[in-house]
């Protein structure tokens, strides 16, 4: 019997942050199989930051629905990514993401997809190299999962990871055991960090004697091209979904990636969208590839300058850097992709160049 | 004697709104005559909404520079013209035009621009076809003074514009005249509406009997391609820079134009790139032509759709949607540019097609 | 056998606007009985303007909640406020409304409270008199189920009511009933306006032949003192809920309520305080009488000034100025109360007079 | 000849931050006599944060007014201190400050006010005891010539203080001197903290030994309770304002202070107003004293409660904590106060106690 599978990814318009009835609908129609469901992406209209409460709705509302589906149980190990922040013209909407077995010849460079949760962390792990070695052991079992041979075949890892409230702090400092920070806010970041480098890890991006707890938040030219993290209350985990390609699954679908350099840079994006087949503006002819879903990320250089020229974004004390650069690279990548349906986030700690980030293409081969 | 003169413009980042010590500079180097400038444009680090004072405290600064060069009254000559708001990565710049006799042969093509103020409007014409009627003259009379022969010339009209204050319109409706709108806000983006339908009239963009008060801040399907309009307090007059071509003038500067369809819409601008020789993303060889300025204009469709897709800029009651818009849409820009020292401003009432927006840019050929 | 009740309104912090935990709490120690819930309110800490998902998310954590213990139908009765904004030291929270069968004796100015939802409007009587004539008769019934004998004992009504979507317009205009607006952002501000006049008619605080369709939303000098309206996508009736005073119910809780003529006007309130026997700044003795929940309105007045003083809060393009006002009355109130965990609303049309608002205190008498 | 003195203070309205119209009024009048002019300290209507320029716009048209007073040189003596920020209903405002010479008879309690400024810091002593010690000497210096004998008489002191740039950072490093810090944001706040316990210092309200470099900007349990500090990056020296009584002055004013101890605390505040004979509200008779200018800092405290309950200030990725914060204590002060035209800052950091903060009454005895 064959193992070959096809990964599927559904793009879908959300009305509002619980406005799953398009999933609802694919799944009446057919052209979604809940069971196949791996992971769901959503992209919310909150501001993507503290306060944003869009990413929770979201996930609750998605649970329901899956839990009519497949029960509470089931509906538990599907992998929910919530990225809040739709600025400029960014348009929410939902990437489901599914395996399906199928009968067909495995096609090369096909899209693959694992998802792997890791141990709790305890507290004090959180933002240290603990993290980045959890998170790097994780991205190898959701590779094996993938049946993605190499790291070369990564193109894109999202991981959501813990971060550190008073209540952890606390417990973990009772313990004899300080976490490396009490803010909540910093704790975020440093999460981040410590997966993105523990993916870099995975993937040998880097070596493993520079990721250390002192590069750990600081010293961002140690970074991953292909990682995207996020931090979130409700886990201690860190919860890892793994794109690549593999040759033991089979569709249409494929996946390409490139690095932003800065939030301008678009030479690695025009050579993607060249070597694909994609058309600029999309605007293609029939014959042309799709680009099924694009996922990037976004931040305000730390320096204050992008090509040299000063930009405001770290000093606008009425719209957080993050949104402003969520808003503007999507504007970048929106220009050469023809809408703003794509999968914008910020906080990229370590994850790309600083002021730049990774980019991931799904694209559906013509 | 020869009358051909010589545009000149030049590109100076600012560190603060009233930073004026780069045009100083340039004064004191030679590189700026302070006689010869006929304009200012300034991208300044403000909001660009109501409670914007980064335009006026630029105002102020340039002001007292230019009377310590040119005397009280000439320094008033100087159209000044401010643009609040460097969403993403925007940086904020000035662009000091000059006028400089030439004893060169005039070049074909070459960059042109006059500047004229309008009779002062009475309250009553603001946002009505009076004010229309008064821009179209206006432009006609600048475009003399730039020696620009036919409308199909002229590539830019950048219109200063009064509003409706308080004062105003009990002045006006005590004369038994009452003012189309007695709230401020609106009055603003009525006056700029009725300005850039008057650049249209002049440029024969639109029939004058399509210029009505009915169809002023409400049918946005009537539009000029080239005009770019922003309403102040400071004045009763319109204050009026056209930017085109003419046989008259000399120099290497230039200048071409195009329209954004919608604020993904790169078609006009990579096509404007490629008949002007300019390199996407700003890394050309040594022959190639050189962007001196980007001008353009960003605001959210009223549709709230772009490309069939929801975008949340009109429902975002944390950030004003031309805040949002600007910084997308300067994105969308700056990756074909290669940075983000670009002049786009909001508020585009009748300037463009709904949702998109002109958009111009001076070359220095190669 | 008795018809006396109780009315009973418990306060709870909570920690998210889905943290129902201490509701759930209550109701496993038995201090709240689910049968016995009226209604509840959420002060929720969102941005309280278009884009505020914090309110729905409480709602559905809300029924959620509600269904477990009354199954899905009975769940629907309760009505569900939620006003979103805790501007400055506003400390989000749910009030919690329970009628509960009593078999003590009634006690005179017992608190009161009824609930009714009006039949559903058309599209077209939205911000029209027909919506006053129908929230004026649905007070009158909701005072009946209360048992409040005269609208003198009214002190506060709530009204959640419709707004006009565009399908809504684009369905009454096809029937040739056009609605009073297209723009749905305007339709919330003028069926709150209409609402409250809905409850000053049924309070005989103003003439019938004052609420016309032309002073709905244009003449606040007419007013009522004690409704507090909000708009809401997803009813196309109004349900309101009245608060007063009725010798048919029983119990330590009263209610009172005053005007504030404008934002810093506190007169009304430190008269209501000594009535009650509250102490100012909530650091009474033991004897004294207890504050239990203070719900206000609060917004900016349109003359851009307060006791002849320019206010910003309508030129600031930064922050809306309703969340301006919400602060800034939450502080000239918590300074009386001694604490910052109050109900203040902002969209004040016809609730008040213009830039003021009412104010009501539920008090557990000493 | 007698030395004694009148401090005069005039609070005028402002229309815009640029506005010294109502100040050049008065001096045509002849009620403000620009050579008496001490300081002027202006509430501008910006964000308060890190990009307000209404600031230094508000400072440019000062500078500019006063040197057709009184030359460049004596100009540049006179203490400017811009406070943005007008949440809420607060009303932008000056507070013009003069010393004039009286033929009167010293009175007591009289208003007395002194001006001093520190030498130059070097960057590495900002945010230090350094710091701290040369604004304890210069408190005691501007005393001095306020003729305010003892500590016990001093009721505000106002400080301007220098912050690190890059720039100086650089510099500093490069002597082998490295500043406390080099994120400039950062240095604001120690630089304020240091100011805030060098007034603690010379006014004997805390011990020199509680202030340590590792105290300053971390223990806020050390504090003064009259001390309100800002920092600008446009000196290196400490500018003092001192405000007190002395014997040596003459007048109808007075001043008078106390402290908030958390953000909603108005016990002080009253008793204040009783001691003064001021009425609550602004309502007074005729013989009631009159309040010329309220004082006061505003904080979000850091615990995330105010009287135990949860504010969400901090949390709020859309308004800065220090914008939530002036809105709201300024509403607790205004009604008290009876208007908002009162003058409160954010950023208190060692000024009052953690989220509460001095507060000071300029009085013309009845």
């Amino acid at each position: 019997m064959s193992n070959v599978r096809e990964a599927r990814v559904t793009r879908l318009s959300m009305a509002a942050p619980d406005d799953v009835a398009p999933i609802e609908a694919a799944i009446a129609a057919g052209t979604i199989d809940p069971a196949a469901i791996g992971a769901i992406f959503g992209k919310t209209e909150g501001n993507g930051c503290v306060n944003d409460f869009t990413r929770a709705f979201a996930v609750r509302a998605l649970r329901d629905m899956l839990r009519t589906h497949l029960g509470a149980t089931a509906a538990e190990d599907v992998a929910l990514v919530m990225s809040g922040g739709t600025e400029g013209a960014l348009s929410p909407h939902w990437l489901v993401f599914e395996a399906v077995p199928s009968a067909a010849a495995p096609r090369a460079d096909a899209l693959a997809l694992g998802v792997h949760l890791t141990p709790a962390l305890a507290p004090e792990q959180i933002g240290r190299t603990a993290q980045a070695k959890a998170v790097a052991a994780g991205v190898v079992e959701a590779m094996r999962r993938a049946g993605i041979a190499s790291p070369d075949d990564v193109h894109y890892v999202q991981v959501k990871c813990p971060l550190i409230t008073v209540e952890r702090a606390t417990e973990a400092a009772a313990r004899g055991a300080p976490p490396r920070t009490t803010d909540t806010l910093k704790s975020m970041g440093l999460s981040r960090g410590a997966a993105s480098l523990g993916v870099a890890l995975a993937l040998g991006e880097v070596a493993a004697e520079a990721v250390t707890d002192a590069a750990i938040g600081a010293d961002f030219t140690v970074f991953s091209r292909r990682a995207s993290a996020s931090s979130g209350v409700e886990l201690m985990a860190n919860e890892i979904v793994v794109l690549g390609r593999s040759a033991q699954w089979t569709g249409p679908l494929t996946i390409d990636s490139t690095v932003m350099a800065d939030a301008v840079d678009l030479s690695g994006v025009l050579a993607l969208f060249q070597r694909q087949g994609l058309a600029v503006g999309g605007r293609g002819g029939a014959a042309a590839a799709e680009l099924v879903a694009l996922l990037s990320k976004a931040e305000a250089s730390s320096t204050g300058r992008v090509r040299g020229f000063r930009h405001t974004m770290l000093d606008d004390s009425d719209i957080a850097a993050t949104r402003h650069a969520r808003g503007f690279v999507a504007g970048v990548l929106a220009g050469v992709v023809g809408h703003a349906e794509i999968f914008v986030s910020g906080g990229a700690e370590h994850q790309g160049p600083d002021g730049g980030g990774p980019v991931a293409a799904i694209v559906r081969r013509g």
